[in-house]
């Protein structure tokens, strides 16, 4: 049905003439029927026989009750009766109401007795809308009553959500079971509820100064939803959006930021322990290619390299200015970078808003708008970009090249970023600190990697996002094409309190982020170890062609636990059709276990791990591997890494590429070894069971969401 | 009041007497009265006037229903009225129903008319006893009705449940809040429920042969609680419960056979790369400093010892017979050993209930049983005990001493086990496979290590539980002096299937263990991984004196990180008095975040970190210390783990122990630091906000459980 805008507009606008911040019940109605939201039919009789023919229009039972300006205690004035079940009765309700208003009030005036539809007890429903600081305009579902309000099982979504985004809430609630008709009962509507959702999604997109619709309950029946009550507020005078560039903006200026051709150095120094210095040392011994000028109005060479007083003073085009001045010159050496047209500061120092002041923050944003200088930052390490060997960073040098982009607001989190990437030899493409995120925050980030050819895969640590709803537009599309993998710190109230505190942003329910994050395909880690061992596994691991999970172990033991960690990470163990376990059989000895697992028995030699192995690659049934080895004298450690890198590697030649993990029980020997598979494109763990399973799990939320299976 | 045994007694003796395997109602309901659980009074009127002296004796409103053998469907024969509202009514109620009755069959014997009270809707809850092949009677409790069916909120104990367990259950499940009265209902009637709880668990326990119980739905009021209805189910020929040696004599053998003073090595060979060369290598070369007796029928020496045919051949006593000869061979073996009067055999021998050999197992148990043997395994890889420096396996020697004592079901998890103590450097007191567990199980373990001076925790990894309720016994017991932490594989579906075919183990119901478990106060580990970083940890972290926990941190980002690991694992943050707040502010830069976390800002000299984590231990008021480092020049990582132990042990040295746990953000050189303040005694992870709060989260799970905060 076609939506009435101009029905809505005439009650916002008499809503706002008036100055108020709510709909009155009627309004709240109009509103209802113009999106087509199913209330309670109802009506105005003033008499006998108008009060008949309603109720007989809308059917039986129906609620009469006394409209009278007079008259605010309905019930106590003997004005409602409920449970109107004929003509007859409710000519004999309209007298009776008529006359209880009058002895209850005699000069009242009666403008007449409201006829509503009274609607059968059906299963309660909650639809509902509200503005979030960062995401802007988002929409509820949940269960009514009091088990759900206790329970908190509710799903959110952007604004405006799609029919599959619709229907999709309804599956969303721990509870879904009943709306599909449980112990006997019939399933409610989907699409009348679907319906529902859509249109007050539609609404609030349409009328921004609603800021929160509440139909709650929505009574959901077999055949058609009605929202027995409806509650909107509205707010015409709304915060100012977040300042967002084009997206081609975007793209140029973070080209020439991330990749930059020449950098200057805005309080470059010689002397040894200042931030200055060590930007210096480490652009140059980090092996950056590209032009540096040091900026310095008191040396004439720093490190070799010719000083120069001011960024207006070098001869040639900047890219990017690296700031290591203290807080209360960033301002003026801003204004120097726009006259200089460089378009890009990276702005190490701190003092800005996490010291509590706000207002030197804000005025370097304004310079930054008014100058067309995107800002890094303040308060962080810099940034790595090592395809470009530039650390443009006061941290230590890094330069191992890899597919995988990480970011993080936190300081201390960057540094674990670095420290694992190095211990872990995992290669990075970038590591980048956004800290108060005055300017560039995720979403541009994610724009630049999106087109960024040396990166494959992004992790990012957040607090919060200053414009939540950019990011989920900007990672719903980038994670169709690359892995977006992100920790949301603040989970809990506590940490959410400690994020508050920590970087002055507030943060968001965090059931709106996790919702919105997996609307937008981005995979969620639950911790920094976890966002560590994604960001490590799921570039190297090839993107899975189905769901078919085999896991192959020696360790019936390991075969549980793995099992176990499947079931966590929502992969399910493929059911074998009878000539698959067949042909598995026959490498394994009679008493191993047939099925998925497969327990090939600890004891084994090689070949059993090779040829079960080599049949979960070759037959095109079976999707992704999972290994448990289990360390014996018969099939050492480096000996099952060797065959399986080989076997993996073989089948890879011949364009057969599915994902392999791999959990390794045994004595020390194992380490080595789960390096070595690590190495060949195999995520391999010792002593745990449960991370190979949940970096292919990672994969697979993945690709998932990508639609690739 | 007091319980009628006499009358359950004679209602199971009929239902016994009639074969029969379940309750009628009348029989339920005489159970129920016996048992003190309520249900809705009712009569039998054999006239009008007997019908209302008996409804007005209940209070109305009243049921009232046909009582005649010939008269099956009641309702047909409009022998039902429900909602009788005064004695009138029922003096007519009475006469309808006896008419209506004679006109549906002219016939009919007419009893009476039976008066029932018609109850109030009210809070609907559950109720239920069942037999549990590994726990015996189990009570359960949940919320009724449909959405609690769907979300499975249920919580079970073992019976007989005290009081406190009963109240406990009813804070037990997810929806607790609905039961303490929300959206302004009032609360039920907690101590109705829980005597409800109470007499069903003492009634399966007195009538063992009552098998099933199932109280649904009770109607909770806010003055009280009625049992709608009851349904009884028995069964008078239970399985044959495990055997269970006495407590002295399982600590007896269980002392003998883990700490012997004389060792057989039955197939003990000169072989290279047999299994009965390899536990002889393991013997001598671990460092074993009683006597060894190498048995085999074909050799005078064996690794330089004298060998004997049999065991009968050994001069002195023998504490324990390893096993490491064929499965065919092993009854023979046994019996050998019985005539010997050796108390216990190590079967490291696979080839039994796990290849399908069930038999074969049976008639090892049998043997055993009768000679007084205690067997573990058989399929195993046998035991350590270091402080005896005992390998009584065929894996590699492991002799690195600790306090925490292992055992795994399964030999993979094992050598897992091995593998990382040995790499983490984890001092053990025992590691031991306990494989098909046909005699000695975890209680017997428990039981041991309970007296075993040179234990101080305990971790074990299992798939089932063959008697669920002897450990359950011990844990209970053991867990009040020493941590017992559990990793129960097959918690999930999968899992348990894989469990299932892999141990052929039918795995409980997963929510029992896990309710279970914690009413035993045992700690469960999520994962193998996890249970490895308890068992390293929780031995060395001293045990908190209270709940106030305090992170002080150089990185405000770690600072959210910690702050939701420590909602994720039951921990609160202490709330700052002003004193204390002020105290902490005096040491820490103005712009650093006051308040828990105590936010120390990066960049901090050495001495920052000192002053605080002093006044933290200084405190009498905090309990728990969680530090979050971040790697700068200015206190590099080496130089923060050397002042935090320092600090620590000063501390110590006065008397002031309290457990501190670190998590170290920076570059590699953290790992090192991490290792030196773990041998210090405070657990230390580099690159991660979750495991230095999840093992201070077990510690804090066990010192709560044992009563100890």
């Amino acid at each position: 049905m076609p939506l009435d805008k101009a029905a809505v507009r005439s009650v916002l606008d008499r809503v706002r003439s008036e100055n108020r911040s709510s709909l009155t019940a009627p309004e709240a109605k109009t509103v209802c029927d113009a999106y087509g939201i199913p209330v309670p039919k109802e009506g105005l009789a003033t008499s006998a026989d108008a009060a008949v023919k309603l109720a007989e229009g809308m059917g039986f039972p129906v609620v009469m009750k006394i409209v009278s300006p007079d008259i605010l205690h309905k019930t106590e004035a003997g004005g409602v009766i409920v449970g109107v079940a004929s003509g007859d009765a409710a000519r004999r309700a309209y007298d009776t109401i008529v006359a209880s208003a009058k002895k209850y009030k005699a000069n009242a005036s009666i403008v007449g007795v409201q006829i509503q539809q009274q609607l059968a007890t059906a299963q309660e429903v909650i639809v509902g809308a509200v503005t979030d600081q960062s995401f802007g305009k988002i929409i509820a579902f949940g269960l009514g009553g009091v088990l759900v309000e206790v329970l908190k099982d509710i799903t959110f979504r952007l604004a405006p959500a799609s029919r599959d985004d619709a229907l999709s809430m309804l599956d969303g609630i721990a509870a879904a079971e009943i709306l599909k008709g449980v112990r006997g009962a019939q399933p409610v509507d989907r699409n009348a509820l679907a319906t529902i959702i859509e249109n007050v999604s539609k609404l609030v997109t349409d009328f921004p100064e609603i800021s929160e619709v509440d139909l709650n309950p929505i009574f959901a029946r077999p055949d058609g939803a009605t929202a027995v009550d409806a509650r909107i507020v509205v707010d015409f005078d709304p915060p100012e959006p977040r300042h967002r560039p084009s997206h081609d903006d975007i793209v140029r200026a973070m080209n020439r930021i991330m990749r930059p051709e020449a950098v200057a150095v805005i309080g470059a120094s010689s002397e040894e322990g200042k931030i200055g210095n060590s930007v210096m040392k480490n652009l140059i011994n980090g092996g950056y290619q590209g032009k540096i000028y040091p900026i310095n109005p008191s040396a004439d060479e720093i490190l070799g390299l010719k000083a120069y007083k001011t960024v207006g003073e070098v001869p040639g085009e900047i890219d990017v200015a690296v700031f290591a001045i203290p807080a209360k010159f960033v301002a003026g050496a801003l204004k120097e970078c726009g006259a200089k047209k460089i378009p890009g500061a990276v702005l190490i120092p701190s003092g800005f808003a996490e010291t509590g002041n706000v207002e030197g923050q804000l005025e370097i944003q304004r310079i930054g708008r008014e100058q067309n200088i995107r800002l890094m930052g303040p308060n962080i390490y810099g940034f790595y970009y090592t395809p470009k060997h530039l650390c443009a960073t006061f941290c230590t040098a890094y330069d191992y090249q890899g597919k995988v982009a990480l970011s993080s607001q936190s300081g201390g989190v960057g540094m674990a970023i670095i420290g694992f990437s190095r211990s872990a030899k995992m290669g990075v493409s970038a590591i980048v600190g956004l800290g108060n995120k005055a300017d560039i925050d995720e979403d541009d980030l994610l724009t630049f990697f999106e087109q960024d050819e040396n990166t494959e895969a992004v992790a990012m640590h957040m607090e919060d996002l200053k414009d939540g709803r950019a990011f989920a537009e900007v990672a719903k599309r980038v994670s169709k094409k690359k892995p977006v993998m992100v920790l949301k710190a603040g989970r809990t109230a506590l940490g959410s309190k400690a994020a508050a505190s920590h970087t002055g942003a507030l943060a968001g329910n965090d059931k709106v982020y996790d919702d919105v994050l997996r609307q937008s395909g981005v995979i969620r880690a639950r911790g920094l170890n976890e966002l560590l061992a994604f960001a490590r596994a799921v570039p190297i691991l090839p993107t899975p062609k189905g769901e078919n999970v085999v896991i192959i172990t020696g360790a019936g033991g390991s075969g549980v636990l793995l099992s176990d960690s499947c079931v966590d990470n929502g992969l399910g163990l493929m059911k074998f059709p009878p000539d698959l376990d067949e042909a598995f059989k026959k490498f394994i000895p009679p008493f191993g276990a047939s099925g998925n697992p497969v327990d090939i028995t600890g004891g084994e030699p090689p070949k059993t791990y090779q040829n079960t192995i080599r049949l979960g690659l070759e037959d095109d049934r079976i999707h992704a591997l999972i290994l448990g080895y289990w360390h014996t004298i018969v099939t050492p450690p480096m000996v099952f890494a060797r065959l399986t890198a080989e076997v993996v590697e073989e089948f890879r030649k011949r364009g057969i590429n599915k994902p392999v993990v791999a959990s390794l029980a045994g004595d020390v020997e194992v380490e080595e070894a789960s390096e070595y598979l690590f190495d060949h494109g195999i995520p391999a763990y010792p002593y745990n069971c449960e991370t190979p399973v949940a970096v292919l799990g990672a994969k697979y939320r993945w690709a998932r969401g990508a639609g690739l299976i």
